[in-house]
Parts: structure tokens; sequence; C-alpha cells
């Protein structure tokens, strides 16, 4: 099965891919390439190397690996998170790079494996103030351009596009690009010769037998690395909870088969992941078969596709595909609906469409509608929503993982096992997951006969040292999560938060009075505003008094001659905090104004 | 295995409940009972039965079910559900009673199944204005005492304690109790003897043939009441995506055995629902057999298993309990706490000791820790996070559904069937559950050839009329979510909560001036507040610009000799959301405050 005959190449033999073999899609800087500059660093084995996570570790998402070897720094991914429920207000995500941007000389190059949010999605915000060639298969740089070209810096960064089997040398370092089946195409591992040893970083994999699309992944150059001695294991530990193998991904075409002759007289509509190019490979070919023509729903659904199409990631029949405006000049059982929203998104297509609120598509009692995706964890609550949603209008709605319209992209336990198997790792470090996932990969290779002491589990920001015979911890960096609200990267701090969490819960009430800077009288005043704490209308004597009381201490305050805004305000804030609270069991926002003539 | 010999007595022989067989256990009121009164109306047979939800229906939580027949209403259950993500500040979710108390002359009292929160927590509430005598089991009683006396209402509210088998008249409609298996100790189903014919309320229930404490489910008396026909089933549909059969409470207490031995040398500390009594005592028994003592932590925890052990539902030897204070008396290896946070909640005992923040127990790496429950939908993430940390303090976690710790309390898809075949009703009407599960509920009775124009998917606040030959919906009540916050019940509205959704998002900014109201100009102002929207310390120049707008547009407004408050307030508004989204790319809440003097 394995055809790519560069896997089989002994590692000697290696050309400096930057040089050679990289095809560059994109080189708008005639800068000098840095990459050779410390060739002669590879001589000393001594040298050890730092291993820094910034991201990925003991957290889903934001995933990204600095790795550094004497004067030469490259990084590995830069993926952005979602908001946790408490970053109220928050659009996403990513890495504090503060580090990064302190030694950015040092910086070489950013290495991508493939193309998916928590691994790209935080680069436009980071190449804004490091610039660094990127590398990385077609369809991630594909998929990062459209990214680029939304944050004005299509034609400012280099784009090096890398095929598995090529070499890309960062200084002292080495990296050769991997084949491994995940659920999106063009995903690559990597192996990192150092001068200490080599380190396989396996990027998110799973091991898929049968993939739509390209080679099945490269075991057999995982296996060879192994045998030539690994220093170190990077590994994903996504599903290190599930035991068992991670369903193939062709299953999937299998399910959609039986699916489709059962959905015969009605339209099909079926979610799922953007990106996942080999999902929609086996729609297209379902709809292909039963005659169906496909018509694409959701912005981003209709940018990955095209990507996709136009860099042959999808092979799709011409004219199979049709206009979302022109679907009604087809009967409805020859329609294929390919759609965003899988994770009931609100903004979504399909949630647009189970709340009736899609200005192309109405669902109703003949539609037969897949979503083909497993809530992530957060989402089942808005999914449940949707389906039900979905239900009610009368459609028939095919969600449960019993049905195998979903294969996940992650190796499970006896794939990880396989992967620590083939590398026999001295060092193992388990990365990508929460604390619980990198506990239970570390029981995999604890099971495995792993010595304990060889096996690290860490955090972001700490620096990992590298050398033959040791890995150990030794220091810190700054590390952390920097919020993007709109225009703002990281603007949002604690402080705005925690007013925002205040405000969510009980709203405010504003109080507002002019007063006579000479006299200390109230002239104008107090006017109290609320919003979000009680209705006015239906709060009008609780209002009344409010303003009654605000009223009494402003004039307590001019009698006993206390001048100062700032005790005045607490004086006000003090007596509404406890009225409000002793009527109402609320503790709203309380915000004093004084204004003086 | 049914030792309930009134199970098998004859509907006929039936005493009057309320009169003979149910044992008062607080009854403060000398009012008459007025459940004999329209005693004569059993004998029109006619009299079409009306069954209104009030809540549980296309929803989780707050279940409620009224039955009306001629003059004559009583009420099954009255639930509170857990607020939405997006009910922002929001305690908890009653259901709208407004149809209720308009016909509160007319009902003769309320029948609770079991003592959990979503069948019982709305009832304090509604009992303010509804002061109607309750039913229920001793466990369910005594659990409600708890929560009248929290709400002032003890004593001034009639409770009839009930056994299986007992019967209660309400006006035409008898109601009998069927022991059930449960999540919850003192779980009953109801059979409802109308002038139209018999209806079958399940509650919530799971076929346990080997259950902890008493009888298993009375089989028997549902197959009786299916011999002797039944009009309507009003099932349970939880589980009702499930395949199979949900797995026996016995068995958690073999994952227990297995567990304790493993954990031989280390403290143990298992989460549960504070309500899963049966649950509890397996602890306790598995505490007893390996020489252990128990621990409680966590209010609720202390609580009910106070209730439980003082109403004998709850067998524990005596000196194997002891207080929390105490614990460091004994070896860790000799110890078990049971404690709440099951669900990762934010104030729980577990979650406190996870985060370090309990005042009692510090958790290490000498802990063994079992999360005997599944997360509810929408906790996944909480709990994960739960977990993480509990992990990261070194402890062990047993968590996965994997290593049988919990059993589910609801009926998987061969236990609904056995219902369904036992009951075997004319009409059968899903209930407690989204429309997902009540579909499938539908289908399952669909799969055993039942005429789907005899299934009634239907919704809160539908009346559904049964005569012995027709079920139909034939008209609406109010219906829908009254939202507690604080002391308010209803106060909140959609206007509160958008603007709690709109603060939580961007936060505010409050404009504040002072104008002469005869010359129309400024003469104090404009200030500038911000909260939530950006940290005014870093945005000066942000907060500068905004103040000369606001300023631009004060004074443009007075040249233009515009007075009229609202027209200025809102040209102000509109010139600050431009400049701040096209800034920001965020849209605060801008709160004009003009002032005149």
């Amino acid at each position: 099965m394995v055809k790519n005959s560069s896997a089989a190449m002994p590692a000697k033999t290696a050309i400096l891919a930057s040089a050679k073999t990289v095809k560059t899609t994109v080189r708008t800087r005639a800068t000098q390439r840095r990459t050779t500059r410390t060739r002669k660093q590879a001589e000393k084995p001594a040298i050890p190397v730092h291993i820094i996570p910034l991201g990925g570790l003991d957290e889903i998402g934001k995933n990204m690996t600095v790795f550094e070897c004497g004067n030469d720094i490259f990084v590995v991914d830069c993926g952005l998170a979602f908001p946790d429920d408490d970053m109220l207000g928050i659009d996403l995500v990513i890495p504090d790079v503060t580090w990064l941007e302190k030694n950015s000389d040092r910086v070489r190059g950013i290495v991508l494996t493939h193309g998916h949010e928590d691994h790209i999605g935080g680069l436009p915000y980071v190449l804004r103030n490091i610039n660094m060639p990127v590398y990385g298969s077609r369809l991630t740089l594909g998929i990062l351009e459209g990214k680029l070209k939304e944050h004005g810096l299509l034609g400012k960064v280099e784009l090096n596009v890398v095929e598995p089997g090529d070499k890309v040398q960062f200084g002292c370092m080495e990296v050769e690009f991997i084949n491994v089946t995940h659920s999106i195409a063009g995903s690559l591992a990597i192996a990192i010769k150092t001068p200490s040893g080599v380190i396989v970083q396996t990027g998110d994999f799973k091991i898929d037998c049968t993939p739509i699309l390209g080679d099945m992944i490269d075991l057999a150059r995982f296996g060879e690395l192994g045998k030539n001695g690994v220093l170190a294991l990077l590994m994903d530990s996504t599903n290190a909870e599930r035991p068992g193998y991670t369903m193939s991904e062709r299953k999937v075409g299998e399910s959609f088969d039986a699916l489709f002759q059962r959905a015969q007289n009605k339209r099909i509509i079926i979610a799922t992941f953007a990106s996942n190019v080999h999902r929609v490979q086996q729609i297209v070919n379902a709809a292909a078969c039963y005659g169906r023509h496909v018509a694409i729903s959701g912005r981003s659904m209709v940018n990955v596709i095209n990507i996709a199409i136009e860099l042959g990631y999808l092979d799709v029949p011409e004219g199979l595909i049709v206009d979302l405006d022109l679907i009604n000049r087809y009967p409805p059982e020859k329609m294929v609906i390919v759609t965003t929203g899988s994770q009931g998104e609100a903004m979504s297509a399909l949630y647009r469409m189970a709340f009736s609120d899609h200005n192309k598509i109405e669902v109703g009692p003949n539609d037969f509608i897949i979503i083909s995706a497993n809530p992530i964890p957060g989402n089942e609550k808005t999914v449940s929503k949707m389906v039900n949603e979905l239900l009610k209008l009368g459609a028939e709605v095919v969600y449960e993982s019993l049905a195998e319209v979903h294969a996940s992209g992650h190796a499970c336990q006896e794939e990880l096992k396989i992967m620590l198997g083939l590398t026999r790792p001295k060092f193992f470090i388990p990365v990508h997951g929460e604390q619980k996932h990198l506990r239970k990969n570390m029981n995999l290779a604890l099971s495995m006969g792993m010595d304990k002491r060889n096996i690290l589990i860490t955090e972001i920001g700490q620096v990992i040292e590298l050398t033959p015979n040791s890995c150990k911890v030794i220091g810190t960096v700054p590390s952390g999560r920097v919020l993007v609200d709109g225009f703002g990267v990281g603007d949002v701090g604690s402080i705005v938060l925690r007013d925002r969490k205040h405000l969510a819960q009980d709203g405010l009430i504003v109080v507002v009075a002019t007063i006579d800077s000479v006299a200390g009288t109230v002239v104008s005043g107090p006017d109290i505003v609320s919003r979000g704490f009680v209705y006015v209308r239906e709060s009008e004597s609780l209002m009344d008094e409010t303003r009654r009381v605000a009223k009494d201490v402003l004039e307590e305050c001019a009698e006993n001659g206390i001048k100062e805004w700032g005790t005045i305000k607490s004086h006000v804030k003090d007596a509404l905090s406890k009225l409000l609270y002793e009527r109402t069991k609320r503790s709203p926002m309380i915000l004093p104004v004084i204004m003086e003539i």
C-alpha cells in the first residue's frame, strides 16, 4: 500500500527541501532564506533540543509547539481555541506568543500539520508580528490563504507547499514530512532530526487503512524511524480514552449508501464539517451513484469545497454540483444539499433551516436530513435543539452515532499503541488533549512496558530539554490565552470579563446626579437607569424607592460636607446595593455618575 | 416477587384513600376535603377527560400535567427546569400556571410521582397561589418538606403520604398508586380511573428486577390494568433513543465492590446525585464490607441522607457514618467520603475539592475518586474540567461509563416496549422528553403495530380531550416558562434578558451630560463610563475620541435647536455606535443620560 518512495529513502540522502523539492506557491519577499545558516551545528551532537508547547496541552485547541536548538527556532502549528462559556463576548482564543516575539530573529519558519482551525486558526494573528515562512500541504496552505486574505496578509507571507517525504532544514534541525490519515486531507506528521536525536510529532492522526483519497498513513516510515531510534514521540491524545480502533472513513460511505436507498423519494440534506473533504467526496460519490445533484449551503462549506476542487482533493463529475439558487429546477428526490451546521452553530445554514430562517431552503416532511458529525463536547444541547426543530418541521433526521454516519479523525487506544510500538521512542510526551486524555495516553505506554520516568506529562509554557539521555523541564516561558474580540487581540482582560459576567448575571443600575460644586447641593437628579436588572415599567415602586434612597444619601453627604466624589459614589453604591439585594435578592452593577457644574 | 397485595385488589373494592389508608403527616388546615364532592359524576360514562401538559413535553424538566374531568381538576407533578445558556442570571425555570390559578377553585390536589427536582422543584412557587393538598410517597414528601420550610410554607400545606396500592379520589377521578423503580426511592406511577376510561401515567421509571430497596416495579399491576383496558398511556421518553435495557442499580454495587478492592490503600471519594438513596445505600454497604467509615460532604447530600435515614429508606450500621470534621481521626484507607458535585457544579463539594477550595478535604495522590453519574447534557465540559483538576492533584479518578459506576433511572427501548405491551393502551401520548425523545418513543409503539392515528405527540399548553373513542387536541391554555431570579418570579422577561445578553456580549458605554434647558448648551460633560467594553486605562485615546464625538453631536443639536431629549439621545447613540464599531468591531450598549438644569 505504501506508494511514497521517499518514505524508504535513507535520511542521509535527503535533499534540502527548501532549496529543491518544496514548491513555493507564493513568495512575495525576496529575502534570503535563513534556514541554511546554522548548518554546522548539526555536527555537534551535544546540543540539547528544547520543546516548548505554547498550546494544546491540558486544554482543547490552540495547538502550538516550539522547537529550539542552539540558535534556531521553528514552530509546529498555531491554532485557535473556541472561548469557554465564561469568556463572554469573546470570538476566539489564540496562544500567547510573547516569548516567540522576543525571539523572532531566531525563528526559521512554521510547519503546519493540517488545515483545521485548532492548528492554523491562530496563525494570521501571529504572522502580524512574526513574519516567518510557512510550510504545509497544498490543502492546508489553500485554506490558510483564505484566512490571510481576510487579514490583509496575502502576498506578505512566504508559503511553501510540501509533500510527504519532503525535508526542510531549520538551522540545525531538519523536518521530514510523513503522510498520515485524519479527518481532513493533506495531513502530515513530522520527524525532526536534531543534534540530540530524532523527535516524532504525529500531528492529528488515525490509522485508516482504506482512506478515501491518497495513500494510507505511512506506517512503514514510522517503523523505520523507530528501528533507527526515536528520541522522543509527541503523540495526539484526543481519543486516548476510547478503546479499540477508530472506524474507517470509508465505512461512512457505506452508511450513506444505505441511507440514500432509504431516502429514495425525499430530498437529502447532509450536514458535516466544512473541512472534511473526504466526507464531501463520499457524499458526491453517493449522489452520482443515485443520480442526484449536489448543492452547497454555508459560506465555509462553499469556500473549502472550491479550494478542494481547485487543488484536486475533490473529484466531482461535470455538472453534478448545481447552484443553490437553482435547486428548485430539479425534483427534490434528485437533490442532495451539503450544508454547514453539524454542531448546531447559531448562524450556520442547517440551524437557520431548522428555525425556518434560511432564505433558500425550506425544510419539511419531504426532507431526509443526515447529521454526519458527533457533537463536540459543549455543543450537545445546541445540536439537540436544532434536531428537535427539524423533527417538528416533519423532516426525518438521522443523527445518532449508531447510524455510523460519522467517523472520528483521531486514533483510539489500539492505534495509539501501534504508533508507540512502531516508533519505540525513548521518551514519550503525550500532547493534544486535556489532562485526562494525556494521562490515558500515558497509561497506554505504561501498559506496553514503558518506564514511567521516561514519560512526561507537562503543560504549556514549560521548557522541555531533550538530550540523548534525558528529558526534563528546565524552565518556563510566558504562555496562556490571548482573547480576540472584534478587532481587539488581547485587549479584553480579566477586568472587562469580570464586568461582563456581572452585567450578564444581574444587569445594572446607573444613578446620575448633577451637583453644585460650590454648595454641594443636588441641582438635578438623581435619575435612575436600569438595564438587564428589572423591567422598569413593572417595577416603578422599586425604582422610586431607589431614587429616594440615592437622593437621601446625596443630601446626607451635602449636609456632612462630604465633597469627595469617590466617597459620595461609594456611599450611593453601598446604600443601593443593600436596598436592591433586600428587595430582589439580586446584585446589579451600580454605576453612580456625578456631574458637577 | 410482587408482594404488594393491594395491587391485585379489584378496583371496585378500593377505599377512599384520603379518608382511610393515607397517613397524613402534616395536616395543619382543618378545611373539609373537597375530593368527595363530585362523586356522582363517576356514574356518567360520557364525560370526557382533558389532559393539559404544562411542562415536560418538547423540553427537559419542569414536568407538570393537569387532568380535568367535568368540574374536577388534579395535577401530577410540578417540577423545575434549569435555565438555558441564554437565560443569563436566571436561577431556575418553573411552569406557567396561569390557567391553573384561574381555575384554582376546582383543583382537588396534586400527586407527586417522585422527589426529583424536575418533578417537585416548582411546587413551592405554585403553592404560594394555589394551596392544594399534596400526595406522594414518604420520601417524596420528606424532601418536599425541606423545600416548604425554605419557602416559609411548612405547616400551611396539607401533605398526605401514600403507598403503592393506595387510591385517592379527586372528584370524579380516582388515582391509584403503583410501585415503580427509578433512580430515587419512593417512585410511583399512577392509574387514573375516569368516566371515560383508565389512564396510566408511568412517571419516571425503569424495569429494575433487582432493586436495592423495596419491591421491583409492579409489572403485574400494569398487566392487569392492560387486560381490563387502558384508554391512554402517558410514558416517560427520556431514554427512548437508547436500545436495549437499562442496567440494574445492583450492577453498580458490583462495580463498587471491585473498585473498593482496587483502592485498598487509598481514601475513596464518591460523587453521586444527592437524591440517589439506592446508590448511597450501596456505598454504605461497600464501606461496611471493607471496614471503612463514611463521611458526607455537600449540603444537599447531608439533607437527603438524613431524611432517608429518618424515614427508613437508608439502612446504615451504627457508628458507620462519621462527622466530616472528624475524618482525620481515621486512617485515609478506612474512609469513604460521599459527596455532591457529580455534575461539576461550580459550588459543589467535589468541585471545590478539585480547585483546592474545600475547607475540610484536601485531595492528593492518596485519593481514589469515583464519579458515579453520567454528565447531564450540557454539563460535559464542566465535569471534564473538574476531572482534569482532580487528576492534576495526583488523584486516581474513575469516571467513564465503561466502569459501570452509574446506572440510568430511565427505561430504555426494550423496557418501554414491555410497558407498552403490558398496558396495551388504546391511545399513546409520549411524555417527558424533547421532540426527538417523544418521536423515538412513538416509533417504538409503531414498531409494535400501534396505529399512528392513536399516538399523539403534543406540546405544553395543548388541551387533549380523551373520550372512550377519541384522543385529540381541542384547544390551548397559556403555558410556557416562568423565570425565577432571586426573589423575582416571572419579573425577568424578554427585554431584561435581551439587555443582559447585549451587556454580556460587548459591555456598555454610559454617556452623561448636563444641559442648560433654556439655552440648550452643554454645561457639564459629556462624561464617558465604560464597563465590560474595553479596559479604559488601555484605551484612553478611544475614550477621548468617544467623548469628542459625543460633544460634537450635543453641540450640533444645540446649534440646530434640537431640544427633544429622545432625539438628542438617539443622535448620540447613532454616532457612537458607528464610531465604536469602526474602531473595535464591537457593539457595546450605549446609554446616553442627559440631565437638565
